[in-house]
């Protein structure tokens, strides 16, 4: 049937084909079904939606990626047929039925992802799919191998190749900013790849970017990684595993992310830059991803087995994420935290401690010995400040950095403690809501530092934490939320007391 | 924030708010998530869909049903701030984890799916949730339960109510035609809904569209059951547990039919016309739904045992679909199979005998005996004839109607063996597909009516089936599909021969 295109400029985030109901039926199609685009020699598969106002009898609204693939111009006719499901479909059904998938099929489902040729419910069966049956390690590997496969790989001119990663859950983690400068101070390569929040208060790219440029292109991380040693780059820009964003897209409304495709995604986006020695961070506690100690070693085991089936030698650092790392949280003052520790500041003792034994993992997997040693000789010595000004610059920042470039938000307003006595426990998820509510991480000056952390003895009308904001409006929004919420509980140091008379009678 | 109120004609099947890639950072949202949207008085939660090209900073595109709840008209400040995911996500989830799900969880999930408040990708979940993780009897009872509560119930002034209901998957399934004035013309109450074809050739409302109006008010339902005692109307106007009709647009594409979702779809449309007594048809063989006795049996148990907590006593007939039910196949096609029967034809004889053993089960549980040979003496008085024209009168069809008053598409063909033989196995879904193909359901006249069924002899040359359509491009289509899948496998009399020498190794 021959169709009079019309382009409708709706991004339905699949390829989607308008058909008016009649010409619909007359394919003998509903809704969801597919047809076959074909125009001067572009062909695409289409998913049908269907109308009978939008569209007329006898045309096609080409809405989302299908007018760009078709290049159509409005009045075109265009040639459409009945098409079949995609075969990825039935793999898909084969996980929902509890099966092993081959290597063949799980390579067409993540091809049929990244073409966007499957539609939203599709992607959802699948990723419900994983989450409820699983996959064994042949699978991840075959997986993780078919996310690098759809994306860019770069390839540098000498190893070994360095990185590490955090599979989040721990507000105020910016390790990275420190971990890429001392590493690449020692002569390390070390092209860091990082990606925006989601549902945090700040990913690494977003701290990045209050004092360079993180979008770079495949080329410029290699050069910048041969010619400096080390990059703070945002992974959205690589077209690395390009997948894995697909993918999210389903994960998220759902507030889930199945184990196998945690793990591939994670590895995908290592294998593409070529890492030899890899460390992974699993934070562990509450309001992080992974409650247990049984949980966290059982990540460990699989990132460590899958890095063997990808030839990526892979340890884990399981770390304690029950509270925020470091004081502050938001992008800017992230940041400057950071900073002022490259700058020679002793504090917060809680980050030093985590990235020097992270980089003495990473320097004794490269064949030192007392790699944290020699991380703290680094750090201390400023090559790890004047490697981060030479990355900072290489990326299009300011020369000669310092904390003091950097800005955070105008309004502040501390939230103070009602009664004495001593932090009992910090609620991460609580703490992320009321810095994202700040403005955090889209107003880069947005978030919070914590005066008082767990364990802390404070005394009433102490602050405990400081709301920064660039609006005065979302200021007083978070502390709305922050008083509704209290992130940061008080209790007296006695926690439970037992009667005399009940100890008697025990 | 205050956004400017935009209205754009495109249904995506949810509340959708499209809002500037900008605005929505500002919101501290993104894709996916949820917005509240207010405006005089009217309040919806919409799902966010973002662009930065269809609409501008301050605007808000209203689309899909968005527009209509809000009653906008273009330029309206509609104020928008964020809402949280609907609570029965998190339902969703726990059946993900295995769990079982309580009443007011299931009801909260049928709420949010009939009031359009979940997304495709939630829908999707929930649907292949279920189909792995199932639900029990009681779950399947509060979802049935939900369903019905959803939409319309239909009470009549005194009982008792006869139903009948067919789980599809055996073509040429026309018996609802000769069942229901059968019964009326007994006296029985039998408000028959229908549904049309999803992926069969046709479905029993496409049959009666061709001599009457299906589209019914359950006003109407109502006043020709209590007159003329049966019905024959479509499920899709009358607002009868509407969810299902949502939570098919998700299984359609998956092509999966979760067992709990098949009992609660089936029962909650019974449930809501107040059926007692309920014979149930679970075709099985090869092609349908149900591909072993055992699996069948389960089937029955569970309708069964549904029945007993929805108070509607229920009996399952198993029967064989593993070839068509009679010879005709589509619209037009059937109807006259059926009504050929009523005016008195012997023939095709598994329709007659399916169709008396069904209503022997109705007045058997009725408290008749012999209920078959009751239904046979009605069939041949020619009282059911003269109550199915009442009842085609009724719903606005030709008084006195005969099968010469049905028009069958003009073009046709044979198709005819190319050897000679015995009719081994004939494929059920290939025969859809070349009904479909040539243009049924919706062309009402197409389809095809089988020559020879399963172990018939059959000479070369001699007429398998014919080909119906309307339209000779379609039968053209047809005819090639037909000779590329063979439905009808001719094969010689010895199946296999096992050489002399193998038998003498035995």
């Amino acid at each position: 049937m021959k169709l009079k295109a019309r382009y409708i400029d709706v991004d339905t985030g699949e390829v989607t084909a308008l058909l008016h109901d009649f010409d619909c039926a007359e394919l003998g199609l509903r809704e969801k079904d597919r047809v076959k685009l074909s125009l001067n020699g572009k062909v695409t598969v289409a998913i049908v939606t269907t109308s009978d106002t939008v569209i007329k009898r006898g045309e096609i609204g080409l809405m989302g990626t299908s007018q760009e693939i078709m290049e159509s111009k409005d009045g075109d006719l265009v040639d459409v047929s009945a098409a079949s499901k995609p075969e990825s479909v039935e793999f898909i059904k084969k996980k929902m039925n509890g099966h092993e998938l081959s290597t063949e099929e799980i390579t067409s489902i993540i091809a049929d992802i990244s073409s966007r040729t499957l539609s939203n419910i599709e992607l959802s069966a699948y990723v419900t799919s994983l989450y409820i049956n699983g996959m064994n390690m042949r699978e991840t590997a075959d997986l993780t191998k078919a996310m690098v496969a759809g994306g860019e790989t770069i390839n540098f001119n000498n190893g070994p190749i360095y990185d590490h990663h955090s599979i989040g859950g721990c507000p105020g983690n910016k390790i990275t900013l420190l971990v890429v400068p001392i590493m690449a101070a020692a002569g390390c390569k070390m092209p860091k790849t990082s990606s925006r929040a989601i549902s945090s208060a700040a990913g690494t790219s977003d701290i990045v970017e209050t004092f360079a440029k993180v979008a770079l292109t495949p080329a410029e991380l290699k050069e910048i990684t041969e010619r400096v040693g080390g990059v703070l780059a945002w992974g959205g820009s690589l077209n690395l595993a390009p997948a894995d964003d697909l993918i999210i897209k389903a994960e998220y409304p759902l507030g889930i992310d199945p184990h196998a495709q945690l793990l591939a995604s994670v590895m995908a986006k290592k294998k593409a830059v070529g890492a030899n020695y890899l460390v992974i961070d699993i934070p562990m506690g509450e309001g992080t991803k992974v409650h247990t100690m049984d949980e966290a070693k059982a990540y460990a085991r699989d990132f460590i087995q899958l890095g063997e089936e990808l030839d990526i030698r892979v340890e884990c650092a399981i770390t304690y994420g029950g509270q925020p790392l470091g004081r502050a949280i938001g992008p800017a003052l992230e940041s400057i935290e950071a900073l002022s520790i490259l700058e020679g500041a002793k504090a917060p003792n809680s980050v030093i401690e985590k990235t020097l034994s992270i980089c003495g993992m990473l320097f004794e997997m490269g064949g030192e010995y007392q790699g944290a040693e020699k991380a703290k000789q680094i750090l201390e010595s400023g090559k790890a400040l004047k490697k981060f000004q030479e990355i900072v610059e290489a990326q299009g920042g300011k020369p000669g950095i310092t904390s003091k470039d950097i800005k955070v938000g105008q309004y502040s307003v501390d939230v103070i403690a009602k009664q004495s006595g001593y932090v009992g426990q910090i609620l991460n998820k609580a703490l992320v809501r009321v810095a994202r509510t700040a403005g955090s991480p889209k107003d880069k000056g947005a978030g919070l530092v914590l005066n008082k952390k767990g364990g802390n003895k404070v005394d009433k009308g102490e602050t405990l934490f400081t709301i920064y904001s660039e609006h005065e409006w979302k200021m007083q929004e978070a502390l709305k939320l922050a008083i509704r919420l209290e992130p940061v509980k008080i209790q007296g140091m006695i926690l439970a007391r037992v009667p005399a008379f009940s100890r008697v009678a025990l």
